[in-house]
């Protein structure tokens, strides 16, 4: 049982770790709720450093794998990288350094886009760290050699959304903006490689059609965690509610308050000092 | 002389240290070029953290004083403390930590508009932190009890112009939400309480008019470390042209390019691995 102390657990018994720069990771929290609802989550968001799409390769793979080895040390069975921006560029750093399978947003998403699309003209939208990164642009050539990739960097998109500047004139400017190269595309299905973009999702779909289908990773992610803990013989044994536990290193008010939006669930205690001593 | 090892050296020989969380404190560093020619600089911009302007008071104190401790172990005579929503938060925590004196933009700003307004009428523009800080407000009506003070909080600000958002349609409508409470008020003087503010400066003149004076922290900042420089007989014995260092906590290439722009000089060379350990 989860209220054990550590050795006497079994590891399917641990609860499943995600993070993400922010609070955007949580609309992954929300679908894993959905389709794990049995499953105990540690999330740990990063709010102190955040955020993480317009910083530097090293300095994201840096902080990534402090993320990941402070919830390996809180004890948990999988990590789940909900931060787009962190998948595309420390992933694989992350599965080499922690002993637990990680999963990221990125194959999930395409994995989606692909079964999607009908004329292979898929977009991305991202931040620019995870543009740059071509982690997207390389999954989808690999699971749709045919595709036609366009990918495009919404660096404000990250800002207008945590400053709630949804519903603004500006927001609408800047969303043609960023998204003009794809007007007169072929494009038919757009991933929104961001936690944040979500919330964005009206004005992009205005902009590009109707025609145009949407795919938010945060669903698909949540499948293939299901299917991982399957494969792995891990799926939490206990049939109660799962508990969650909440961590950030900055303070807790703005995270809850906006937390409480997206997961549609009040957030109880969040702990507010993780990451106080990198690793 | 200043190539001679630390032991030897006087104080007075020293560089002047400035932090800030990224590139905008260059414009006080571009100001101290100008009214001490002579003085050796070490600049800090914690690019991997940053922005500050939203985030907690414990967290941008803790920040603040790791940029700090981590100048002083560079070896400096005098801390000037670029970043607004630092001086508004950790002023006090770091004149008490240090060994050396600490200089805040608040209060040079402060003065000159103090010294600036004709109606008392005065108006403060920052981030959330350095408005929730209070610092302005209290300094202003320290130096002026009969003022009135207007303190404007424009969040996204720094976003636009880290973006280069700055000839937008979608920046104007910004500029305008935010200042519409300043609008028909009485309001003569404005301080732009951040330095990346002075890039929108245009915008904030067109929006509240030609008869309102705005004041640029950076300028008055120089000054007083300058007069703080020699009443403590810290002014450098060299008479030669002063050496720049710059240290950064995220890889150096966006900061080498915009930082260039600002100090209208070439930034030779940048040490990017700053803040590795945290104190």
């Amino acid at each position: 049982m989860s209220n054990q102390p550590f050795p006497l657990m079994s590891n399917k018994d641990l609860p499943i770790g995600i993070f993400d720069s922010g609070v955007g990771g949580l609309t992954v929290v929300a679908q894993v709720m959905k389709v794990l609802p049995h499953e105990e989550v540690f999330y740990l968001g990063d709010t102190a450093r955040l955020p993480y799409g317009n910083k530097g390769k090293d300095t994201i793979i840096r902080f990534s794998l402090e993320n990941g080895k402070y919830l390996v040390e809180q004890g948990i069975k999988l990590l789940v990288v909900a931060c787009n921006t962190s998948s595309s560029v420390a992933l694989q750093a992350l599965q080499q350094a922690l002993p637990i399978p990680v999963v990221g947003v990125i194959s999930p998403g395409v994995a989606t886009a692909v079964a999607t699309t009908k004329n292979g003209h898929i977009a991305v939208l991202g931040t620019r760290g995870t543009i740059a990164s071509n982690a997207y642009q390389q999954a989808i050539a690999a699971a749709l050699p045919s595709a036609t990739v366009y990918a495009v960097a919404c660096p404000l998109f990250v800002s207008l959304v945590e400053e709630g500047f949804l519903d603004r004139q500006a927001t609408r400017l800047i969303v043609q903006e960023y998204l003009s190269p794809l007007k007169g595309s072929k494009v038919d299905t757009v991933i929104l490689g961001c936690t944040h973009y979500p919330l964005l999702r009206d004005h992009v779909q205005e902009e590009l059609g109707q025609h145009v289908t949407i795919v938010d990773a945060a669903a698909a992610c949540a499948h293939a965690v299901h299917d991982l803990l399957v494969q792995e013989r891990l799926i939490a044994s206990s049939r109660r509610q799962g508990c969650y536990r909440y961590f950030v290193s900055d303070n807790p008010e703005g995270f809850r308050r906006i937390g409480e939006t997206i997961l549609g669930t009040t957030i109880d205690h969040v702990c507010s000092d993780a990451l106080m001593q990198p690793h």
